[in-house]
This record gives structure tokens, C-alpha cells and sequence, in this order.
């Protein structure tokens, strides 16, 4: 008799876990929340090429955390931090700017790395994977405007190549997870994040970066820059929503799904800059700047907002943090550290 | 002073090429006519995990030609096979069958096997890649309809995950050739092949088969088989019509283009079987049967067409072969060859 499949709901409370690539903004969230919720051990795997220590600073006390230093190149390394684990959270990737600067180290980390979690995961009997994918699965350029949603194709025309690599790469991840449920009944949620922001920000998203930039020449008495009218779309979710968001698609039943996250509305480039100016208390108007030359811009052919409407069905997830208050409380932060 | 840029113009006559998976239906059409075309000399490197010698015993006899046995994952065996090469025809990978029995093989040698190419063109200073693409970066499912033109997305609802892998691996793979224009200004031309049908006809393309189970059921005296009512489209090109292609891609000044290649007009799979009967002298009707379990089948949301006016603007290149000719021309090549 075969053994029964086990249930693709993976309790946090009582449960262990594993976050790949966790010494991060996301992954730093994610642990706090799983040990907040009553997780019986929460491992951390990352390879400090981007993550740091200082971004566990805030849980490094709890017992029940451990930090394992270790490359997703290695297969044995992530199946060696999979040991006793229930549930997996697979974080580590490369984004556009980092894909612009070296596009195949993007390549080694987002699709070779991404096939030795899933194959670790296989190997490991892991009860649930949850993927992070990314809203750069709908690609750039022209052709991204409107709602899009979970069937909306990827846009390449009028993109940088970075971007589309990017993007690409992240489709294949997907299809990797599709690829392993259907052979070996790999339990899945695939999490498409819009840009997270909020405490513990780094300078490495294309588009996050906007929200740092701006506080960055607020602090200094500059105002903030703005490319163009300010009037480019951008789509934000808040940190603490998605590692709500990937102890939800741990919990839920779903499986073999793909799900956008995103904050409560998009936003516009003229509208963070002015967010920013404001909650930092100054009084100041935002300048309006040409497109710098050689940088990794991400365009769109007009208005957009990506719906989420599909993970509250399927996980039962909602944003509740909206921009003005995600703002404020990443300068809190900021503030707090003297960063 | 910088050393001027060569012209992305390369003449077949008195240049030196190499075909990368030459040992294949598009590499033994395009080896050929390159010879007839006064090449100086044709290198064929080939791992021979999918093409055969026998695929170039038409012109084994040519001095000319240098048939190297090397894997697309050994850079150093791609680099010596581009010694005195002045363009290259990257053609070597896995299509969709592929994928679906081993994605990580796909990933390996479609991503990290175009990876070594390109890299290895940049290094050898090649004076233009041709980078085999396909028509599936536009995907599959219910999305893919009307006219498909270079600008169209990449459709991946309702697709299976081989499909969508292999598409993604090629978008992949021209986005590094992108890159590498950007990065080494390395010139090239993307081509985007829609199915290949002729001489020297394989069964790994999930589309030609179509051709290749029909004949084999009619010269067994079965009718052919058509999934459905048979009005599903097909867009498919004359592999000597793609030689022609690959042929006036390197010799175009054209370069950081991507252009589709695809046969005068798309047809159905009930005309498919319909032409197969015919032109093998056979008087029977083809069977309307189920889809079966467990094959990888490339669906549509209703007709559509591979539009290949670009290339005809850039590369100067249209189709001269129609289905009915083509596969007149399989037909008597199988004949000849008791297979």
C-alpha cells in the first residue's frame, strides 16, 4: 500500500522550519514571525553574499533559531540544513540590478540554486515549499498596464535584458516546483512578492531602493529626486504582510498554486518621494530629474496594480500595512539604528 | 584608438563557420548549404546525445567540412572548436520533449550550455552569432491566438511546465546574447524558428512528430491519427527554408535583432494528415481520436499565425517552401532512405 499523502497544511506553531537566503529582509521578518508563532526551530541558510548577520540582530537570543552558513550551490549543504525540517521558505536570489551586473552569477543563484532546494526538498520528504517568486514574472515595458493578474503573460518588448533575465528566471523556478509536484507530489505555494519594503531595507531592489534614496537625501536637507513626472506606477507590499503571507501558504491546504502578494494599492514614484518628505517631518518639494544613464530602470506602458484577490482565496491572505504607514515605520527603524 | 568594429556583415563565401548541434535536422541543411555556398570551411561540433553522423553523410565527403565531437557544457572543447571562425550558428538543445522527461538536462544545456557559446564567441571574437530561438517564447494555452509578431509576450497560463521551461531557457538565451551585444558588443541575431519540418526528419520535436507518426501509420497501412477535430493550428517552417535563414542572418548587416522564422501560411493538424495521406498515394481518412494521457501537447486558444515580416525587413528572408512541397520532399526523402 502506498503511504497516505501527507496534508499540505504545515502548522508554524510546534513545527520546524527552514528559511533559505534568511538573513534578509523578508527572511529576517519570516523568522520573527514563525517564532512568534510558536515554531519549534526555525533554521536560517544563507551564504552572506547579500544577507548579513545584523539583519537576525533583533531574534539572535532565541534558542530556537539557528543560523547555518551555507551556499545553495551545494546540494548537500541545503540538504544538510533541511534535517528535521517541515516546511521550507526559499528566499535566496539574485534581483535585477544584481542580474545586471553579473547576469550569470543571476543565472547560477536563481535557477541552479533554485533546483537544489527543490530537489533538497524532494530528497528531504519536506511537507511544504513555499517559493518566492516575483511580480517580474509579468516582465516590463510597454505591454504591462492595467490588472494583472495571476494568467497575465510576461512582457519582454521594451524591457532591459537584466529585467527579463530576471523575470525569466523566476518563471522557471515556478515551473521547477510545478515540475516536482507533478513527479513527486512536492507540496508548493508559489508567492509572486510586488517590491517589499519596511525595517531592515537594503539598497538592492530596483525599485525599494526608491523609498531608501529618498530618505537617504531627505536626512541630508536634499530633496528627493523623482525621474520624469513622477507619475510611473509602482506597486509596494509591506515586509511584515509577506511573512504573514508565507507562514499563511505554509498553513492553508493549497497547494500547486501561484498567488500575487501586494500592498493595499500601487502607488507612484511622485507619491513615495512625497510620503517620504513628509513622515520624515521635512518640508521640502520632490525634483524632478532625467533618467540617469546606465542605470536599470523599470518602465511599464501606463497605470498598473497587481491584484491579489486570488491569495486571500487560496491561503486567506490580505495586506493590511499601506504605504503611508509601511513608510513610517521603515524610518522609524532607520532612525532607531542611525541608518 | 579602439580597434574599429567589424561589420556585422559575414559572407558564407571564403568564411570559415561553425554550427553548434550541426549534427541535427537544421545543422545538416544549413552545413550544406554553406558548402554550396563557397564556404572556406564548415566545423560541426556535436556531442551526438540527440544528432547522429548519419545526419551528415550528404556531405561527408567535402574536405571542407570538420565534424568535432564536444559538449556545449566544456567551454574549453567550444572554444577550440571556434579556432579561425568567423560566424557561428548556435543550434545545439532541448526542445519540450526534452524538458518534460529531464528539466534539469533542459536547464543545463539550454541555459548553461548558451552561456559557454556566447561566452565563448566573445572570447574567440566571433563576427556574428545566429542564436537559435523558437515561437515558444510566446507560450502556450489559452492566451496564444491571432498573430504572433516579435513584440508578443510570453503565454504561460494553462501550459504544461516542459513547454514553459523550454521557452523560458531560450528567452533566456537571448537575452544573454543581448547582453553580451551591450556588455562586448558581440553581434548576433536571434532567430526565432517555428516548427522545423524536411530531410533528415528526427522525432524529439513535439509538433514534427506529428508528421513523422502520421507517415509512419499510413505506410503501415493505419490512418493517421489527429487529437481532436483536427483544427488545431500549427505554424511550421521547410528546414531548408531555415537554412536559407541562417544563412542570410549572417550575411545581413543586421545584428541585436530578433526576428521569427515560420513557413508561408500556418495549417491544421487535420490538414497535416490530410497532405500525409495524399502525398504518400494512399486513399483513406485520417481518426479523430482523445488526447493521450501523459504526452505533452501544445494547445492554443484558437488560431494564430507566426508573423515573419521582420525578417524579411531585417535579414531579407521569406519562406519559399509550402506544406504541401515540404512534406513531398519528406516523403520521397524517407522513401529513398527505407526509413
Amino acid at each position: 500500500m502506498p503511504e497516505p499523502k501527507p496534508s499540505p497544511a504545515v502548522p508554524i506553531k510546534g513545527g520546524n522550519f527552514l528559511i533559505v537566503g534568511g538573513a534578509s529582509l523578508v527572511g529576517s521578518a519570516t523568522a520573527e514571525a514563525m517564532l512568534k508563532g510558536e515554531a519549534a526551530s526555525v533554521v536560517v541558510l544563507d551564504n552572506f553574499s547579500q544577507g548579513t548577520p545584523e539583519a537576525l540582530r533583533h531574534i539572535e537570543g532565541d534558542p530556537r533559531l539557528r543560523v547555518v552558513s551555507g551556499d545553495i550551490l551545494r546540494l548537500a549543504q541545503v540538504m544538510d540544513a533541511m534535517d528535521g525540517v517541515d516546511g521550507v521558505v526559499h528566499l535566496a536570489a539574485m534581483m535585477t540590478i544584481a542580474f545586471d551586473s553579473d547576469p550569470r552569477r543571476g543565472i547560477d543563484v536563481n535557477v541552479i540554486g533554485a533546483q537544489n532546494v527543490i530537489e533538497a526538498c524532494r530528497l528531504k520528504k519536506i511537507r511544504k515549499l513555499v517559493f518566492a517568486s516575483s511580480n517580474a514574472v509579468y516582465g516590463y515595458g510597454p505591454g504591462v498596464v492595467g490588472d494583472l493578474v495571476e494568467a497575465t503573460p510576461f512582457h519582454t518588448a521594451g524591457a532591459p535584458p537584466a529585467a527579463i533575465l530576471y523575470g525569466a528566471s523566476k518563471i522557471i523556478g515556478e515551473q521547477l516546483c510545478r515540475d516536482a509536484y507533478r513527479r513527486h507530489g512536492l507540496n508548493y505555494v508559489v508567492l509572486r512578492y510586488s517590491t517589499v519594503y519596511g525595517e531592515r531595507q537594503h539598497y538592492r531592489a530596483a525599485n525599494a531602493v526608491l523609498i531608501m534614496d529618498a530618505h537617504d537625501r531627505v536626512r541630508g536637507g536634499q530633496p528627493p529626486r523623482v525621474v520624469g513626472d513622477g507619475s510611473e506606477t509602482k506597486h509596494f507590499v509591506y515586509v511584515g504582510d509577506v511573512a504573514r503571507a508565507n507562514i499563511a501558504a505554509l498553513e492553508a491546504t493549497a497547494t500547486d498554486v501561484a498567488v500575487n502578494l501586494s500592498g493595499p494599492a500601487p502607488t507612484t514614484t511622485g507619491e513615495i518621494a512625497r510620503l517620504v518628505i513628509e513622515l520624515s517631518g521635512a518640508k521640502m518639494q520632490p525634483q524632478y530629474v532625467e533618467p540617469e544613464a546606465g542605470k536599470v530602470r523599470l518602465t511599464s506602458g501606463g497605470a498598473w496594480r497587481i491584484d491579489h484577490a486570488l491569495a486571500e482565496k487560496t491561503i486567506g491572505w490580505r495586506p493590511q500595512v499601506d504605504m503611508r504607514e509601511g513608510i513610517r515605520r521603515l524610518i522609524v527603524w532607520r532612525d532607531a539604528q542611525g541608518r
